[in-house]
């Protein structure tokens, strides 16, 4: 590493050379800010407040209970699906946008359960990571008490030989750890689980819209994912269900409302799912965050003339290459650690740092100062406290990657964040 | 019946001296419009677009990540629960507003079959009604195939005596009928099935907002609910849940996601539910539209100073029975009949008309002209094609009645709903 460290000059030229930088334009920000948690919270877009009004005032208010049918209201959740397929490798008609990401998982891994007890009805694991999203764990933990499966927690690099003891009926990932932005290789993994005839189901909250990711490619069979992260879908945005259409038809989900049925408005009393995913849906959808998702998914749609998904990968790795390089640099000795892999191919679109002491006070800080981050708190035991930073190349530019570095520098070197006002009182950032 | 019939200038008088007519100014309608769909899709609260408008371009859009403590997102399913509770007599904290009516019966219905399998493991059905709204049946369907229940339907009249065989585990109601509009009577089943051994699970969609419900008082067991209809929350808006606090922490539900753990951000690997109804929450709301939900409730809690539910229900059936006179008077030999019972006690807050041929065709011929109520299709044999009419005492005044009334004599004297642009094309009206 012998070129020099980037100067802010040096980040303004590439943000005037950048070709995604028109992008930006799409979001309101508020001023003052350089937003660091979209893979918490996506940012919000121009055109959502006037779309979701739209929806309001015309839609429902004038046209009324019509809207079902003259404004679309009950395809929304398979036309937003479509365009989220195009993010995700998968085909059209392939995708619903619905419930939230628990729920989609629940309906996922119960008909994989479903199928691997038919199927293999030796094997009795769900194989999932120690450190997944916990309320994965929580729906697989409620689903092994039901059918009588057990679930197994390793660590990322056990995963591997945990496969080939052969007893895992349903791998179930996050693709991309929310703690440590650290990736699986979907397509390895996928090919390694059925040659072990495992299942495979992924949740891609923070993939989907973050990096290029190929259902269809890996020959996965189930995914879900969130739709108010990457997807800029608003504040708890309706969630994504995905299913290989070679498994759709096999088996009913337990969650099956009439928005499931192959009849929905025939009203009759025996359920008969409908083919394909459509039967992965269940209830009535909340129409108007439905339709802010829908906003959320055209800004990412708009970079498909520019590279679309590769092109955001590029700049995201670009961005948070940047930043680990800068940390390394300018904050060398204030006893932060970098969690995220180095390795391009191992990392999401997120850094995490890790310190032992005072991580949510140097969060907090950073917030005062316009930078926002987030903080996860660690076990105690195994587990540091993280810093958190999200990098979205849609609203992210590389001279606020070097101010946001200078602002935590600032806070360390000032040791501002030991101040009273910083300490941590909420369980919530 | 020696009264005379109502005129339109004796109707004008009734809207004249309306203690409730101030609360139709909470509302926008389509000028020309007589909206008689309230009980499908709740008309459009003035208040709404203001506030989704500041949720998405303030709370959002510069608070950011911030809202979830700052706007109280996290805290938003509770206190449009409490909302709710006010409306159906639960007590604060008892009620959240979560997911879909289906998903929701999805978890009580979980949670009843469990207790059942504890309480009584002999009792192996699941009791409801023939005509119950399918989604209800679906559910129950597919938590039978789980359990190993039977779902054992019966017609109104016959569910005393289906309880009174000692073999329900479960009685799910809707306590208002979505096709015929008729109310069971909750306490007295609910009584009944307790001396029976048998839960109860109450469908309020057509309930809430709609009539007095009073859930403690029948000691109930478990209740969910719509909040898009007679809650006035939009398309699609959450749904609710109660269940009696004797049960909540005895059983979890299977929907087990982090927003009903006990400490939802330690993120620990394990489940450890919630005490109360918390735990039947699952995973992240979608809050533009519960922020519109909660609008909804506040033109309903705008009755409270005069005189509440109470008042409501006094007007509802005020212009059901309007109605339901004007039909019998002035629709008289068009082949109409009404399926809604004429006993107050029997009824909600909708008049259903049963016509063997047309149905569907008089329902558009009665929008064309302004006047939208909707159509249920029969099943061909036991069931008739039904036209239905839901009358919302917020925002209907007797004049509307009187004048959909007639609209409705002159599409069936002037045959014009034979032409063929009202013959039946879509599934969906």
């Amino acid at each position: 590493m012998n070129t020099p460290v980037p100067t802010l000059q040096d980040c303004e030229l590439l943000d005037q050379h950048d070709p995604l930088r028109a992008l930006r334009a799409q979001f309101e920000l508020p001023p003052g800010v350089i937003y660091l948690d979209g893979n918490s919270l996506g940012a919000m877009p121009r055109s959502t407040a006037a779309r979701v009004a739209q929806a309001i005032t015309h839609e429902w208010g004038q046209d009324l209970i019509r809207s079902w049918n003259s404004a679309g209201w009950f395809t929304l959740p398979q036309r937003v699906g479509d365009k989220i397929a195009r993010l995700i490798g998968a085909g059209e008609g392939e995708v619903v946008a619905a419930d939230s990401t628990s729920i989609n998982l629940y309906k996922v891994l119960s008909a994989a359960l479903q199928m691997a007890a038919k199927d293999a009805p030796e094997k009795r694991t769900i194989l999932s990571e120690r450190s997944n999203f916990p309320t994965d764990l929580y729906i697989a933990e409620a689903l092994c008490r039901q059918h009588g499966y057990t679930l197994e927690l390793v660590q990322a690099e056990e995963i591997d030989a945990a496969l080939r003891r052969g007893q895992v009926a349903v791998l179930m990932l996050t693709h991309v750890n929310y703690r440590s932005g650290t990736m699986h290789d979907m397509a390895a993994l996928t090919a390694l689980a059925h040659a072990q005839g495992a299942l495979t189901v992924w949740d891609l909250a923070h993939s989907a819209g973050a990096v290029p990711v190929d259902l269809r490619g890996a020959a996965a069979d189930f995914a879900v994912g969130c739709g108010y992260k990457y997807l800029n879908g608003g504040p708890g945005a309706p969630a994504f269900v995905w299913v290989h259409p070679r498994h759709t038809d096999r088996f009913w989900q337990p969650l099956a409302g009439w928005w499931g049925h192959a009849a929905p408005f025939a009203f009759t009393p025996d359920y008969r799912p409908a083919p394909g995913i459509t039967r992965y849906q269940c209830g009535t959808q909340p129409i108007l965050s439905l339709s802010a998702l829908d906003c959320g998914l055209d800004t990412l749609l708009a970079a498909e003339p520019l590279g679309g998904m590769a092109a955001l990968r590029r700049k995201s790795l670009a961005l948070t290459g940047l930043f680990m390089r800068l940390v390394r640099t300018r904050l060398h000795g204030h006893g932060l650690s970098i969690v995220t892999p180095e390795d391009d191919a191992l990392r999401g679109s997120q850094v995490s740092l890790a310190r032992s002491e005072g991580a949510y006070a140097i969060v907090q800080a950073l917030i005062a100062r316009g930078v926002i981050g987030d903080f996860r708190a660690g076990d105690g035991a195994t587990e540091a406290d993280i810093l958190r930073f999200g990098f979205t190349p849609l609203y992210l530019g590389y001279a606020d990657v070097w101010h946001a570095v200078e602002q935590l520098r600032e806070v360390m070197d000032s040791g501002q964040w030991r101040e009273a006002r910083f300490s941590q009182q909420h369980a919530v950032t």
